[in-house]
């Protein structure tokens, strides 16, 4: 699952990434947002959905997205 | 860019995830890892890979992919 902050909200630590990369020598960089990387393997897909409202994200100020790959053998 | 664990480091966060997840009555759940997703525009797409050796990922003890797509007019 990929967790993101909703567009609108603060997001400290893309701005800290926005703030730092040019100070290292890194120009040219804009609307950095910093979310985070879930990944699981799971029984029953249709778990994901839930998963994320009720623990993985935070619906109020994140949005998530579910990916989901066949399982590998 | 997606920055995920190495495997075999420690990840305290996937594991805290594994442990809630069945508490909130989500069984069948294993191998969760929790990493950062960073999103951000940049001129030069050769310069990711430095970015992350730099400042977005600790190369120590986490991989990266880095994953372009074409700018969105």
């Amino acid at each position: 699952m990929l967790v993101r902050p909703k567009s609108g909200i603060l997001d400290p630590q893309g701005k800290a990434v926005e703030r730092a990369l040019p100070a290292l020598g890194f120009d040219g960089v804009a609307n950095v947002h910093v979310g985070r990387l879930i990944e699981l393997d799971v029984d029953d897909p249709t778990d994901l959905e839930a998963m994320c409202e009720k623990l993985l994200a935070n619906p109020l100020i994140e949005e998530y997205e579910i990916q989901t790959e066949p399982a590998a053998e």
